[in-house]
């Protein structure tokens, strides 16, 4: 049986499958639901098990399990490594969801739910892609999965995870779906990735809430404060002020920059896409080298002070914010976070006490087009999409890629099928039937000729 | 029996009572407190009648309802109209309470809980020493009561109440307590009062919140553009950038600024009080020219994006911030908030989309010192506290004041009983029962006193 007949007729169970899959809430911020990790680990264990694998386990790490699993065909021939994520975003805000976040749903030929694209959905394209390939027969090479629940965190454990199994993880190639498509009949395979520094700040004035009436005027209130020392860090221009930030920038030719911009782009569709009455951001750049080659900052969460219904008059003793940094190659986050605190810290005027603390981060990542793994995944996208798939920049990170490379030494291809549309991190995420069970197709093409090219 | 003596008599009973209305969680600003309100003014109508009250009721409103109750001895006689109001502010943040808000206990000396003054606890020292007089057949005048439910969401249902009800709240003065002296050792009665303009803004972006990676950099973040706007509104001189914003505000002559600089104020102590490092404030004027005779202008709360635990990597569609102004003679509420809407819709950058509500308000306040009602209060404490209270700019705002004298022409005396250490509107909200007792004792002579002068 072809790979494409078998899938057709399996499409069901597959679908059902990945709805148990979303159904447990596996969000990696918050502690409550440390379980869920632990089962959603259990349960594509369990998975890849039943698709293939001749040995899946769960192995514990310091924060969320790592699931490794593999498939050795023959030790002599080429070894993919999938990575994924089974970890997803809080749902919040909740309110503004139409249907319910974790008991996911088909409408309108899309599957509705928190994790039905980033990542759950497309992890498990490989899962199915694998599993396809055994039952058909026509696996061409060896497979491994290494699947983190922490990259919506940092993926701090899975770090630790490969340095401790350099040799488990060895492979020749890492596939990745865990990006998007330029658009649907824009194919595309992402080439670079910007890196992540993601800090939380807290402004703190009186030991208490104080009356505004007794004390307005009198004191520093550290919402006020907090404002004014965030509005300082992105000038007019669009330009971050961190004093050497953006020293390590990497600053595109000319010709690069000519090359980069042909990529097509519509910039009505873009504000309709979002509903926003006009694009913003660094002055002289477009759109797509604003998210694809420059660095951006901004305020992920803010609060501080009375935010519920009607009115409290108070100057609230402390005001704090979540924000972050998208980083470019060559800048480095921790260097960024150690530049961040101490202008941060310098803006602070007296009558305030100020709290910097550098939650996660994450290099920028540049991927080769020139090495037989990009070959291959282009022509199985050209194969499935029936155009040739675009080199991509992608403005947003998956930090541990970088990690990939320098600790275990192998390249990342990063063929995701996801669009603009499905609202990853947002409410209402959701991922099409389309692009799962042509992500699917795909994969098993990608295997085909990589073990081709590899020869 | 002397008034002294049936205080000291009934200490635990008028304690007791108190504590029974503490308990109410009558909150204004939340609806859900809505059934609260009206148990709040029952049990109060139900307290004045057994006080000796001819009659006592609870009068609907649009709002919460307005309990009115009266005692006439004699229609020659000079009549007293007590102000108070029975709603109270929320309790939150609820986890830097160190006893239950709606449970009052007693210890080292205060009462604990909210409300305690502010201003359950005011108001009923007034029931008590009117059940006082009565009861010990020394009432020299008539007596009047007008308790609100809506003071801390700007009295709106009053301020109608009194201009349908002008014959019944007709009166001499209005005796209020719902301010603070300067210390125990420094009696004052309050003189001025600034006034509140309350607004909320709301500044939207894309109409759902985006993945920070992929958008970052290209599109106006709600949160960083309010942050802007809000440093803005204040220049780094403390003043206040409104156009238009000080053109009504009345200057105080370098005579008066002498003698207002007069009253005792002790800087380290103030800035002990509230544990921080400096005050900060309009330059060229003094900590307490700052709260007593200039405006200024407090974020009381701040939200937007994700706030919970660890990270979440958004732009957020919206953020959101309640800023309310304290106004001084002659600024005129409603003008600034028209000032206020024109001048922050004029910093919104192209790329977001701006909402301005304004949300109460009301005048601020000068109370006359040379009202036999006046000498009255002077005397009262003077036999009380052993000191002749000093006249007190405050820099709270009790917005419906000024509305008594246009609508009612009735002038207020502004005789409070709390201290700097209360917390009012804080987490710890308390009250000293020295406090308490002494001043039930201290209204007691004010109507002994008042009676006197007006004859």
């Amino acid at each position: 049986m072809e790979a494409k007949q078998y899938i057709e007729q399996n499409r069901d169970r597959f679908l059902e499958e990945l709805f148990e899959l979303l159904r447990i809430p596996s969000v990696s911020a918050q502690s409550s639901h440390k379980g869920d990790m632990v089962r959603a680990a259990e349960w594509l264990r369990d998975a890849l098990l039943k698709a293939g694998a001749d040995m899946a386990e769960v192995m514990p790490t310091e924060g969320n399990p790592v699931v490794f699993a593999r498939k050795i065909v023959d030790p002599a021939l080429p070894t993919v490594l999938v990575y994924g994520h089974y970890d997803v975003m809080p749902e919040d805000p909740i309110e503004e969801w139409k249907t319910v976040p974790f008991e996911p749903v088909v409408k309108d030929g899309r599957i509705w739910g928190r994790g039905a694209n980033d990542d759950k959905g497309q992890l498990y394209m490989h899962a199915k892609a694998f599993e396809t390939l055994v039952a058909t027969g026509t696996l061409p090479c060896n497979v491994k999965f290494m699947l983190e629940g922490e990259e919506e965190i940092g993926s701090k454990s899975l770090y630790k995870w490969c340095e401790d199994n350099r040799e488990l993880a060895a492979a020749d190639i890492i596939l990745v779906s865990d990006t998007s498509l330029i658009a649907w009949d824009v194919p595309s395979i992402t080439c670079g990735l910007r890196g992540l520094c993601y800090m939380q700040v807290e402004v703190t004035g009186p030991d208490k809430d104080l009356h505004s009436g007794l004390f307005g005027g009198a004191v520093a209130n550290p919402a006020n404060v907090l404002a004014g020392m965030i509005a300082k860090l992105v000038d007019e221009q669009g330009h971050i002020t961190i004093p050497g930030f953006y020293d390590d920038v990497r600053v595109l030719t000319p010709a690069e920059r000519e090359a980069f911009n042909k990529a097509p782009f519509d910039l009505e569709r873009y504000k309709q896409l979002i509903d926003i009455p006009d694009v913003a951001g660094e002055a002289g750049y477009t759109t797509i080298e604003r998210t694809g080659v420059r660095p951006s900052l901004d305020v992920n969460g803010i609060w501080g002070g009375y935010t519920e219904e009607g009115t409290k008059t108070i100057i609230p003793s402390r005001a704090s914010a979540k924000i972050s940094m998208r980083l470019v190659p060559n800048q480095d986050y921790p260097k960024i976070a150690v530049l961040f605190e101490e202008y941060f810290r310098s803006l602070a005027p007296a009558g305030v006490r100020v709290k910097v603390e550098a939650l996660h981060g994450g290099q920028p990542y540049v991927a080769p087009s020139d090495l037989p793994a990009y070959h291959a995944a282009e022509k199985a996208m050209e194969a499935t999409f029936g155009k040739k798939p675009l080199p991509f920049y992608s403005g947003g990170s998956i930090p541990i890629i970088s990690g990939f490379e320098s600790i275990l030494g192998i390249k990342s291809i990063l063929m995701g099928f996801g669009l603009d549309r499905d609202a990853i991190h947002s409410p209402n995420e959701s991922y099409g039937l389309d692009n799962f069970f042509r992500g699917i197709e795909t994969i098993t093409l990608f295997y085909k000729y990589f073990a081709e090219l590899q020869k």
